[in-house]
């Protein structure tokens, strides 16, 4: 009982620090109908500079890391990938109203990654002072890649499969990714990853990782990308809050379904990524904020990488649907119970 | 007389600190006719970040204000704003070549306030080391909503009345605002405010000011807000600067009584500022550097919320003669004049 | 022999360092096909803060030097400039392939100086702990002016001859510039001089040099310019880096000629820099890292201010050919070739 009264009171105390109140003013400026609005390009300015100082302090953390330290998470990063992909086929696709592609793509989505949300979660612990090792970063492409290829490669084989019995669509369906026109074969599991590998997050992310670990940009992380962080990440914050407000209206056309996984997902997801983590910490000591933050990247739905590598190698599913679940349910809410992961690592882990 | 010849050294030592020095070089680089120009999403960060700033700080501060302290000031505020209106009104109505709709945007805009102004005197006062009330940038709100709501109801109103005498017009006048059809009724002031505080400044504003008041922004607020202040505050002084020479231009089509108006309102308006902020400071002993903040206040003109309120409010009135008035004459002077009310808030208060 | 092994080591290490780190993973984001970018806006307000920053410190230091300190290396950068220029046209006008236009626009802007390389070499010098002359940035524009003044004006004199003898292209050819339509005379140096002036680039130089000079912007510099000049030039790196993998390709469709030259003109160029640069440390105590500026101002070429200048003053040459040049290969080159100017001044100065 006690432990339930400690979880809540540090869930609330977390609404008033700046990340998740930033996140709220959003969502109140676009609910009361404000004009306010941050340009396209300066969005793009702060996605750019928190993904790279994520990779760039993932990069310098793992130079010096014992390389079997990253290999568990690394691997539960992976898994976590798979499985939330696995679960979301099984629910979504038994649903009436929706398609196979839609659910895939929304599977998908799900179990990718949400940069903004990782960033969120990061500066919430650097604020109460919780340490996590310092390669975190670097396990987000592995869950991230590991959805992706999934959900793709699923929706794929599902659409290969049915064109065997409706020859009539095979041209459109098989033409879609690579041009190679031979259905599924192998090069297609090669063509999603590099095209995953080349959306602007991750690449931002690699880049990141690849200068943190070859180059020495010490320098340049702690007079610049480590100062700005928060500040970024408030301005980021209050994009997101508007962004999914705008985004609800595109809920009243889609399939009640996908608002109720939009709403149970994160929670559910959140407790597979901590349920891995607890298992990390109990055989390698895996940190409670590196637990935290497994559950939270597990919780979120990828928002910058992920549409877009979707709506390439998925044309027949509809965006507006697997967009609208992750931006107006999915990501606000895997910020706002970031909380809980937290205070659940305190009670389970600290205590 | 040497009152006199301290307050003229007061002043010309401001023209060589950034504040004011940026605003020059951004007209001397317009005038020269550089080709430099600050991408308007940058504009837009900069605005964004500064009103946020004085939002924030301002929120913090009225958290542990006695709000008693506040509610003086705010009256000013609010009284100047409707003052400055009505002046405006009575000089720039009778004046041939002025329409109403023209006269009541110019006078309306002219006693809104300019969040870059207000910045840019913050600013001059943080660097000179003067104290000053921190929940000022909570009065901006009440003399900028009094000054468009005043103007606004009263133009709408003699248009309403004009209708009643040419009923042709009726239709596209009385249409205009909320599209009731019903001319002028008790839900338009309402519809006015709540479109003026749905503008871009001052839900920036407002924002910041909630989240001040009921988040704990501290930590990012010092951290990024507060040490990028002026530095972004040169970026929009240059800015400023290269606009108004480019609008100087549009003085040659309006009448001349605008370009006499543009000169002298800033100089009168700051004066009503400074006599209502000396009574506060006489009664509830307001401090100096918060009679020079209001006196600015009521000298500036709105540059960022201003026109589009107006805009969307009076479509019939000619944007170009009071934007035009506003931009090039109007906020330069009340920028350049800053230094005015430093050099005599420092004669008539600490002398 | 030991030298030459020091000379290795020195430029090795800085490949390691973020400024050149930063360029080579832009580099290899764009050749692996990454869809990052980083947009227009974000890109034009770096090189703005740059460009100030760089002019900026330039004033500051030119206010309190003696300006016959400055007088020696200002006629040493111009001397740099026209000579540059009078090498290419010696070298690229007698090529197969080569029209006189695209040759002299390509040797105006080998002369002309890149910000970004000036702005890396500072960077890297700073990183070392390498002093040099504050008022370095102050000789950008004697070298940028004097190279593209030499350039478009010999440009314009070959075609005013050719029109003698074929009379028929006169109208288009003389009427380019200024549109006096009298072909070459005297106001036509004094247009190309106010353009090049009035370039984004060169206006944003000289007004922080204006600032720096006569206002006293030093607060703002310190807390706002200067600190945010590495970060920036990181991005910028990165930008830079993308950009030239980007322009590889133009290059298929230029002559042989034109890659030698954008190989080699960087070494050349920037040997006659440094001679200069030496010749200046050993009569008038130039310092170390002045001469390693003047080389890198010589090697690098025009990125920001040269290609619009140039493309209005010459609009009958080919601008892929020239800019493709300059980008793909002489900008890269001459950022990866700055180690090399810095080993050499060591090895020669403080041995």
């Amino acid at each position: 009982m006690e432990i339930i009264v400690e979880i809540l009171t540090t869930i609330l105390s977390q609404f008033q620090k700046p990340t998740l109140a930033f996140l709220i003013g959003g969502m109140l400026l676009a609910a009361l109908g404000s004009r306010l609005e941050v340009p396209e390009p300066v969005y793009k300015l702060v996605v750019l500079l928190l993904l790279m100082k994520v990779g760039l302090g993932a990069g310098i953390a793992v130079r010096g890391a014992n390389l079997m330290e990253l290999a568990v998470p690394a691997l539960g990063a992976t898994i976590a990938g798979i499985v939330i992909v696995l679960i979301g086929r099984a629910i979504l696709l038994r649903q009436q109203g929706v398609s196979p592609m839609d659910g895939m793509a929304t599977a998908g989505l799900f179990g990718a990654v949400s940069a903004s949300t990782l960033a969120a979660a990061m500066g919430m612990l650097d604020a109460e002072g919780v340490a996590y090792e310092g390669f975190i970063g670097a396990l987000y492409p592995f869950m991230d890649v590991a959805a992706l290829l999934t959900a793709i490669t699923l929706a794929r084989m599902s659409a290969a499969r049915s064109i065997v019995s409706t020859p009539d669509e095979a041209g459109t369906a098989t033409m879609t990714m690579g041009g190679n026109g031979s259905g599924f074969n192998g090069t297609f599991v090669k063509d999603i990853l590099v095209d995953t590998l080349k959306s602007p997050a991750i690449s931002a992310l690699l880049l990141g990782l690849a200068l943190g670990l070859f180059a020495r940009p010490e320098t340049v992380y702690a007079s610049f990308y480590e100062p700005l962080f928060h500040g970024l990440l408030s301005l980021l914050m209050l994009v997101m809050g508007m962004e999914a407000w705008a985004r609800l209206a595109d809920l009243r056309k889609v399939a009640h379904v996908y608002i109720l996984y939009g709403i149970l997902a994160p929670f559910v997801h959140g407790a597979i990524g901590f349920a891995i983590g607890m298992a990390a910490n109990h055989f390698t000591g895996f940190s409670a904020g590196g637990v935290v933050l497994l559950a939270v990247m597990a919780s979120s739905s990828s928002d910058v990488s992920g549409p877009p590598t979707l709506r390439a190698a998925l044309p027949e599913a509809n965006s507006s649907s697997y967009i609208g679940t992750s931006t107006a349910l999915g990501t606000p809410i895997a910020i706002l119970s970031i909380p809980l992961w937290m205070a659940l690592a305190e009670a389970m882990i600290a205590g």
